[in-house]
């Protein structure tokens, strides 16, 4: 059951909206139109904002539809109703391009526009944005898991085509058609982990640690702040994780629940160092101590991993979307400015849940 | 220059708007709300369908904000205004999540969501569905070419991350991406056209008759429809087509400007049989002679492509996407009744530029 919004525009001669008598004929030509594709409409109310246009009327299915008319040429016409799961919709988006269509005509449009019918409410979230802010609706089909974390809103949706997805704070994150994410980000073909001592800075979803244990590593350590992200991805994401979230320790591994910035701190005052360090948490941080906005957490956990990384060490991790040139400049900036210089290379995959490419960088020092 | 269309939606429940004294306390709450988070906020009308809220306000940058309060415990908050390029957005994807937190509370809503802004208007459209009819947010920002052919509206659109892109009647069809599409329609590396007769019917874009001429056949018949989508191609589709399109006759193909259901009708009364016919057609058939729905139009292509076929020819098309599964076993039911009995194959891919896997068969006789 949700709410169905459905968005057509049509872009017009501004002498349509600017003058009175040809607003006056514009206004009847819609209502006529909209009379006839939805029965029983009726006109609620006019208003003017700013000289633009708006007009209000109730249609079937107690649908509200506005119409604005706006002075530079444009004219949308939103229809919103509540649709019950068992009740045919009131616009298919095909009914929807008729009549546009048919808006097109009266209106002397230019160009027209209709939107597949927008979802609102409901058990889960369809619509997620890319890196760089598109809407994308997914075809989520199911919420399989749900719980507020101290740190976040932890959820797990099915996703018809990528299988199950991890979602944290309405944010998509990682689903079951991404091993390439963990592949790329990992170097897998490149990097030699036989033996290695690694350290995992978040990686919750445990697929980053799943694949490294394949790698015959000496003994990797996880460094994750949530354990209902953890539990959650132990029982529902398992083609990602395996059965490596089941145990919190073994021979080959320890998974720590807490801050990793307290951890590097710790291993920093021991003189602690490793192999690899992979920064593998979420693009807006968490931490138990907060650190002043995004970039300064990403900066103090770059410099804190630079001291723990023996000399022949590396940090690898995700970057941005390759549509944030600007963020993946930013984010090379804080590379050169970091407490001990460094050098890096720079390796893309495109990620299927993300439907875009993505980058990860694998740092060094110099 | 666009509209931006800001939706935002909250769980709550239903008391909230059945109970009257909860309606009356949930709207003074959500207008304060929304004083705060938008300066000069007035309060325009108020009304109520079916007992279901709307209340109507007029904000900055003469934006208009449509509450509405669905007695099934929902409620949507719509705000949308005319944004010129050079003006900064009244409200970004981060404000409008501070909006949507700052909602949730006062509101409280058990669930809320947030879409990124919806551009309305301007010279290119970026919204375009996918089979199962989702919608997708394309980073389109430049129209290349447009033009209205007799049979349909041809565009050519930049997308930063596909490059170029042929939208026919609003509908995404092609990039410079897709690559992938015609390799797998063409089932490349698995069928051997060397010195084989072949037929295409539609492909105006022009990469499909590429990619066959690169694996040297004897000879390619084009039949295709739309000039204009050709010259469009030609022109603005170079990575796709080649210079193939280029010239309308040579040696090794020939590009034939008309119906392709005409010419098929006269090659079965010639008796003329080649190798391959490949069904490269937009999925809504423009034909000059309609032939009723668009599965009437499948069939007669089918029926008329396998009396053109040598007996150990094969018919090679695209079906659909692979998330819409009742249309390919309609297609399949569609392969079973034919004027003469033939056996499938089916292969699939990824394509860039429809975000989704798309299925494709490989018809030959029994």
């Amino acid at each position: 059951m949700v709410a169905h919004t459905v968005l057509l525009d049509f872009t017009v001669p501004t002498n349509q909206i600017l003058d009175i008598e040809k607003q006056a004929n514009l206004k009847s030509n819609i209502t006529n139109v909209l009379k006839e594709h939805l029965v029983g409409l009726k006109h609620l109310t006019e208003s003017s904002i700013d000289g633009s246009l708006v007009i209000l009327f109730s249609g079937p299915k107690s649908s509200l539809i506005t119409v604005r008319g706006y002075t530079e040429g444009l004219v949308t016409v939103n229809i919103e109703y509540y649709k019950p799961d068992d009740e045919e919709a009131l616009l298919s988006f095909e009914s929807a391009r008729d009549l546009e269509t048919a808006l097109q005509a009266v209106t002397s449009a230019t160009r027209s526009h209709t939107l597949t019918p927008i979802k609102r409410g409901g058990p889960f979230e369809r619509y997620f944005p890319t890196a760089d802010e598109r809407l994308l609706e997914y075809d989520i089909d199911k919420l399989v898991f749900e719980a507020r974390s101290p740190y976040q809103k932890v959820q797990i949706v099915h996703s018809k085509s990528l299988g199950n997805m991890l979602i944290l704070d309405e944010l998509q994150n990682m689903s079951e058609a991404d091993l390439i994410y963990s592949e790329t980000l990992m170097q897998r073909g490149k990097e030699c982990y036989e033996d290695k001592e690694i350290v995992i800075l978040g990686g919750g979803d445990g697929g980053l640690l799943w694949e490294l244990l394949k790698e015959n590593p000496k003994r990797v350590t996880m460094l994750e702040i949530d354990d209902v992200v953890i539990k959650a991805c132990s029982q529902y994401m398992r083609s990602v994780c395996g059965d490596c979230l089941d145990k919190r320790i073994t021979s080959k591994y320890e998974i720590i629940v807490g801050d990793c910035v307290i951890a590097l701190n710790h291993m920093i005052n021991e003189g602690h160092q490793v192999d690899y360090v992979f920064g593998d948490l979420t693009d807006i941080p968490i931490s138990t101590a907060p650190h002043g906005d995004a970039w300064d957490f990403i900066r103090l956990i770059l410099n804190s991993s630079m001291k723990v990384l023996k000399p022949t060490g590396k940090y690898m991790t995700h970057g941005n979307g390759a549509s944030c040139p600007k963020s993946l400049k930013m984010y090379e900036e804080v590379l050169s400015q970091l407490c001990v210089p460094v050098k890096f290379t720079k390796d893309e995959a495109f990620i299927p849940s993300f439907f875009e490419v993505w980058i990860f960088y694998q740092v060094s020092l110099k």
